[in-house]
């Protein structure tokens, strides 16, 4: 087991652990620990939502969750040696769950705050609890299937510039601005509520959490791009805007169907993750990453190949209207077509929608030309029903 | 070899074939054949420009295409005793080339004549030539790669019904009224130039081609979906609107990548297609496929394993605008990212683009709730560089 | 379609084609054509008995089959400037079936007439006759099972030095000597009857047929490898022993088992493969590649992952005495456990042996060491069967 | 994580455990523990060579191992309510290495302790450290590779009946009366010495030591079959020959190549397994499984998918004698010239034979019916090198 060690201590929330992690970006958070080029370490990690989630039948948790006292991240790694213009090199060795939990939840967000991609269809909190049996995955709140997960960070990234994070809050303030009221949030604004900053005390607290960015959204820096297959063994080019790089590391799922589209999340846990770090001195430049990482995934994501495939084209499901290859549009019909199967076979939509959240499904931009539809794709492993779950023909 | 055949002369164009095929959508366009479920049945088909692409060097012909005469189609064939309501069954058993046309194109539209995905980075008409050399595509146009295509249909669909033709062209004219002049155009309304509409002649020609809708975009009888993944084995759910269903197929693609990005567009080839039909009766209702086919993936795509993966967000790249959610920007940015760094690796801006039009790379929505910032992601198959494309860390 | 070809005639036997091929292996037996290094060809071959078996239900066929005419090759091919020391480097570019002959067959050997490997269990000449729909393949006699084949050739490889062919004819000829009169033979030794040898006439005809080794076993040159995984794309090293390399190439299987324990055979086929070659000057001994081709496989095998797999040890089977690590008795018994688990699922002993012989199941040397038991693995695909196969849990 | 454990100090040797597990097969072997059907739980297990193996670059304690020792295994586990007749499901939940002890050992075993599989090539005793990076193990021993493994329990089985265990007994020692001072020996026998019986003790402790068999071979309770692909997520289906079944389990692997042909072993290590057991009531019967255990592999073995593949057939490699489909012979000379290949890439014959052993590699039975020559394939995953080491073509 590598030496250097972010510990968490399950039964506290982040602000109270030995040292705290941070849920907001920003390049002056104190770095945890330093590490050297070469070196392995283990992180631990918080669900992403503090420990706000009970591993019970009840959603009112999920509906009155605090969205400000997210993502608790562990870190930041301040990486010696490295600087702007570098590409850290991050090896996610391995990454597991903590013995004492071997459980976690997948919610659809409430309207009222949060929301989810199908919010307009699914207004209302739901929860589903999953308890790990080793590498599969079952839900008492969804019965029927059993999975291999794709265990992953949900959030992974490095620091921003102050500059850079200028023009974060620039762009995603003109955006609420243009219609600051609505529920959902079109974005989430910096806030001083439930900020945690690692060490960061008095004044220099308050600066930082007046500015520092949400964790939210993926941006240039990585972030939280809830990418299911940036899995074990997976290696990551980060570009570096920072001296030190600062990375930090959080919001692990057991699973995640592409999209996390209940928003709330995959299947969101505490857990480790062993991590080992590289540089490649002026790579911003020499490999023209110079804007969220790239990725080689790891060679260990669970052989699933017999898919199930639906497809949707963006036309708006509600009023017919004709869109322009709006791919979000697209992919949202294509899972509505998914549950609406899905519903033929056993589910409840609640259910459908919970199930796309959380397996190995595949969401694809297949068609992004052809005037003025866009098709995307959702695609259901065939392997995590327990029953046969094809259309029967007449025949047969 | 089944018996039933579509048979295609290749020095001919689509109106003068022995028996016409068709390049509209419209119920009354008449069966070139029928068939009974259980059969097999191949049809040959032109390229999906009817012949107006050379294998040469020179990329006006990609710019000065006719788009009206877009997609030739062969078919319909009709199948006896299916009604709307039900659901056809259609296998695709096997697809293959001509053995004296073993070549096929990609190109990048101009901006004045269908544009492409990246229209505003690459507004200039450009072709690269693909050679099969048995599985094997490679170019002279992009030299330095070689790759095992996905062969598959880029178009294969069913009849509309006349109602569900009408909310057609009614939703995609509204679309277009909204910025008539556009270019690229926003949609292909309906016209008579160079419509092909199988033996229809006189008054009933015309009536048809006024009305038929055009080829261009996927809708809910599937259509011009362009899946990658729709390829030898592969088993599809068509919901049926007319009368014997009236399956046609065309645009074949020897490889494509996800997005089809260059539009013009995948590797376009004439070639063959072996089918066989199948019914579920009143299957729309019983398993919800009511818009919109499902399909079972066939087997035997290529198995590469290893791939370099690029991310995007949804922050307009030329105004740095924050969007909500567009998964059409996040796309494009993956797909610039990943093109930026193929130009450190020794291709050219439009080589890169136009390999990613036609390798068998993966685009997935990878987030696509977490406001602001939808994160798509594009997956490049490591194995098709004939030398190692990943960055060198500084210690190798 | 490559021009250079080696041509067919599916109503004539090999012996009566306008270029005879071959059905031995001799440095003698002259070139059919020439080709350059870097060169694509197509050769057309007919299946390995000359057609000596029909598409019915009579297994009298298989009894009675002349097995002195096997196996017919088209060949060979002489490579210009390739000397003996080089390697030949062998790409297969596709391998596909004639439009007229979408049929192929397998049967077991009888005892009397070539024997298989379950020969005394089941000692009698059976058939099975499989269609051909597209890519999969079915049998009116093994019901119930539908696969994705791997196309390959069974046979391929280069011409034996004299020196060599005269070590194969000794070293055969004394394990002969050991048991002259046991059925089914332990080798087949060079014999005229039935020899065919290009254009040879007269003396050298006679000369040549007389030392001309039998095409049954794989030998130092590759031959009748009977690998399952050298498909389409894969590319071949082989060990060059004579001016030219000479190669040949016959036996092409729809799909096959690995072992080919029916011994007749994969599913067997006439059909063509499209070839190209190149040259490592002086390989043998840079890469130590000295007898036996070595190869990388293609990447287009179905991808089938879901396996159940049966187990079996060294011990024999009649007598249950202990043998030393013998994989042979091992793989017997795992194919053995394999076929009296598929007679509780449907299959008559014999048809669970042929589906054993021409699916793509995987035989696997598991454990080669644990003495005195030696373990061998066979997997079938669990996507091959139409109905679910694993045994079910009484709670389920 | 489940509550039942057997539990192991790693500081401690097997039979100093606070409940020893056992070192031979016999049916009086008491349980040290029971669970229910439907239960999980968790064994941890030393290395299986009782820890006899330092992390250290001196071969010297692999020669002089005590073989007399092996393999410590934990358990029995009784599983209420199972009888004679009954298949036993055991699903392999996870398992995962001590993270106080993340490296393993693979060796040569010495001609004079042991041996190995090509013992005449390679007699003197050779040992290589493996370090856990995460998923990845690399060895300072071997350098140039790095490999995701394929974690799986070597040896895995049920207790057998006093009748099953007097037939081993009596097969066995009839093998090795026919050369009983041979070198390796041709089986082990049973022996008191280091016989370790979990809490027996006395005279049962005699009685059963003398009779019980040695854990070496596979045999029909399942026991030491060394299959890599028994992994994470599989599912095996044991038959059952006692009241409880007695399933025990050790000898994990962090990896493993197919034949396990170094002996000594895989990477041998000590870790954790858990464990899920089932029962399928008469179960033997039901579905033939009545000697050998069957089994369906785990969704997440890598996904290597790019190999290197050397062919060996079966004429001795000393005399040039041939052998009839001598299938061990094959498989031997298949490694052997995968070594020779290797030699010609940087690595020694002894790294070379010690990758095989460890690496994911792939052990085939290609062809076992082609008289007389058996063809054996060994397939190395080209992923695993650090360079390419495929032959270059000379126009590359």
């Amino acid at each position: 087991m590598p030496k250097k060690l972010f510990s968490i201590d399950l039964n506290k929330k982040m602000d109270q652990q030995a040292y705290p992690g941070h849920n907001r970006w920003h390049p002056d958070i104190p770095a945890a620990f330093s590490v050297e080029p070469g070196e392995s370490f283990r992180m631990e990690c918080l669900d992403w939502t503090d420990g706000q989630i009970a591993n019970n039948d009840d959603p009112s948790d999920i509906k009155q969750v605090n969205l400000n006292r997210v993502h608790v991240l562990s870190g930041p790694v301040y990486v010696n040696g490295v600087k702007p213009g570098d590409l850290l090199v991050v090896d996610i060795l391995d990454i597991g769950t903590f013995p004492e939990h071997e459980w976690g939840f997948n919610g659809i967000f409430d309207k009222t705050n949060g929301g989810s991609f199908l919010v307009d269809h699914y207004p209302h909190a739901q929860k589903s609890i999953w308890d790990f049996n080793g590498i599969y995955a079952t839900s008492r709140h969804v019965p029927g299937v059993e999975f291999a997960g794709i265990i992953h960070p949900g959030l992974i990234g490095v620091a921003p510039s102050q500059e850079m994070l200028d023009e974060w809050n620039k762009r995603e303030k003109a955006l609420v601005d243009t219609d600051p009221n609505r529920e959902p949030v079109l974005a989430n604004l910096p806030t001083e509520d439930a900020a945690v900053l690692g060490t960061l005390k008095g004044k220099e607290f308050q600066r930082v959490a007046k500015e520092g960015a949400r964790t939210v959204p993926p941006r240039e820096n990585g972030g939280n791009c809830d990418i299911k297959n940036l899995s074990k063994g997976s290696r990551i080019y980060f570009p570096v805007f920072v001296d030190g790089a600062k990375l930090s590391v959080g919001d692990l799922h057991f699973s995640q169907g592409d999209g996390e589209i209940t928003f709330c999340g995959g299947i969101e846990m505490p857990g480790w993750i062993e991590l080992r770090v590289n540089v490649i001195k002026n790579g911003m430049e020499k490999y023209s990453i110079k804007k969220n990482p790239a990725f080689n995934p790891g060679p260990v994501m669970p052989n699933y190949s017999d898919y199930i495939v639906f497809e949707g084209i963006s036309v708006n499901e509600f009023t017919g209207k004709q869109t322009y290859l709006d791919a979000n549009t697209a992919y949202r019909n294509a899972c509505l077509n998914a549950i609406e199967f899905l519903k033929t076979r056993g589910f409840t939509g609640e259910q459908a929608f919970m199930l796309l959240g959380t397996a190995p499904i595949q969401g694809t931009v297949a068609g992004i030309v052809d005037v003025p539809n866009a098709c995307c794709t959702i695609a259901i492993p065939r392997e995590i029903f327990k029953k046969g779950v094809l259309p029967e023909m007449d025949e047969d």
